[in-house]
């Protein structure tokens, strides 16, 4: 059943009329009178609805509501240091697929890739397309937000708050992300924060843990700088029961 | 330090020479007499090298053996339906970064991309290569191979003698990965099988129970082709105490 995300829509109404994009989309898929699709609000809520009016814009039949399955139970921030290239791309992507609640892009020392202001905002709008059609495709809930944060001090009083705070390094030899989660029992928030292609450098590993985060090693295999942060959500949803 | 890979080369001899690219690529990273660097044998053994003669070819003399630490204590082989495009990349690069011991492609019902013999061939080459090149860059012992089966009922047969048997299925409603995983306490050896673009077909999920594995969903979410196999992967990795 095909999915579409109608931010703010009131589920209530009994009806639901959707019209430009939306509808042009449906039109494309070839829906008929009588089809039922799926609506979701984008704050958690799903309605199975059945196409009631075919014309300029779509009218919907709301047959029922329901929570959106696709939210997992914990949230979880994925904290990446802008990569070259597409790699951007390939995090929000798979972070979204995987369940992040966000994702925020930053600067450190040794990111090799630097747009100024207009590139930046420019980068966030089309990285925030690409978390709502991954929301749409993988059935979430919510359309995560993607983020931009000038540098690692903001990102590390942005992600104060949360139970389970990793800085993920690969200078560290000994502490483990498994660690860091196992001793968290039951955890519900978590920030990830991981570095740039040529790594973070020690005295922002020092920097972070001043601040309260743990270094942690994903283990003796040197990930990617894109890979990295994807394994360690998957980790983070699997050890609280959100993968599986 | 960079890392080479001289396959089956002897480390025991107290010089190695490399020749050919492996020296081009020295010479490119402008390596200097007396200067450090790894070389493994691709048969799980690392060896710390001084340079000792810089020329056409290039001396080194070996300072210690060591063991691979890049290798994981568990066997995963990751069983992927032949995707559509350059995601078959992105699973090997990716899966061999993970720990993968392996990767095989084949076709399904409903693979969209059904290469001839000839450039099946010819794909199997430069995965081949990119997965040497991904072993390298994430600090593997091994270069895991990345092979080619005709069909399910070939993987099924492959595949039938690991610990884990894991068909990954989003028709599967009830048993987990989690579970399967957690079920086999200390397994060391896992098979993950993941479907194509549009999923497994029923009849191919009926096929893989009947030869004893178990469909398990990854949850809620439905990930994309190449994000399954790799989650999955992150998830046995996870639970093995091989990702951090």
């Amino acid at each position: 059943m095909p999915k579409f995300f109608v931010p703010e829509c009131d589920l209530s109404a009994g009806t639901v009329t959707l019209t430009g994009s939306n509808a042009e989309h449906l039109k494309v898929l070839r829906v008929r009178i009588g089809e039922e699709i799926l609506l979701c609000d984008t704050r958690g809520r799903d309605a199975r609805c059945a196409v009631e009016l075919l014309g300029g814009s779509v009218r919907l039949r709301v047959l029922e509501t329901l929570p959106s399955r696709g939210e997992p139970t914990v949230s979880a921030v994925v904290y990446a240091s802008l990569p070259k290239g597409d790699k951007a791309e390939t995090i929000v992507q798979k972070a979204v697929e995987l369940g992040a609640e966000g994702i925020c892009f930053f600067l450190t020392d040794r990111c090799v890739s630097r747009p100024d202001a207009k590139s930046t905002r420019g980068k966030m709008e089309r990285l925030n397309k690409i978390a709502e059609a991954a929301a749409m495709q993988s059935f979430r809930g919510r359309i995560p937000e993607v983020r931009w944060l000038p540098d690692l001090a903001s990102v590390l009083a942005d992600a104060c708050e949360r139970e389970v705070r990793a800085f993920l390094w690969e200078g560290e030899r000994d502490a483990s992300l498994r660690s860091a989660l196992q001793q968290r029992a039951l955890f519900r928030s978590a920030a990830l924060i991981s570095g740039p292609e040529g790594g973070f450098s020690p005295e922002e590993a020092a920097q972070a843990e001043a601040a309260g985060f743990a270094a942690v090693t994903l283990g003796e295999r040197i990930l990617r700088c894109e890979t990295a942060p994807l394994a360690a959500l998957a980790a983070v949803m699997y050890e609280s029961g959100n993968l599986g």
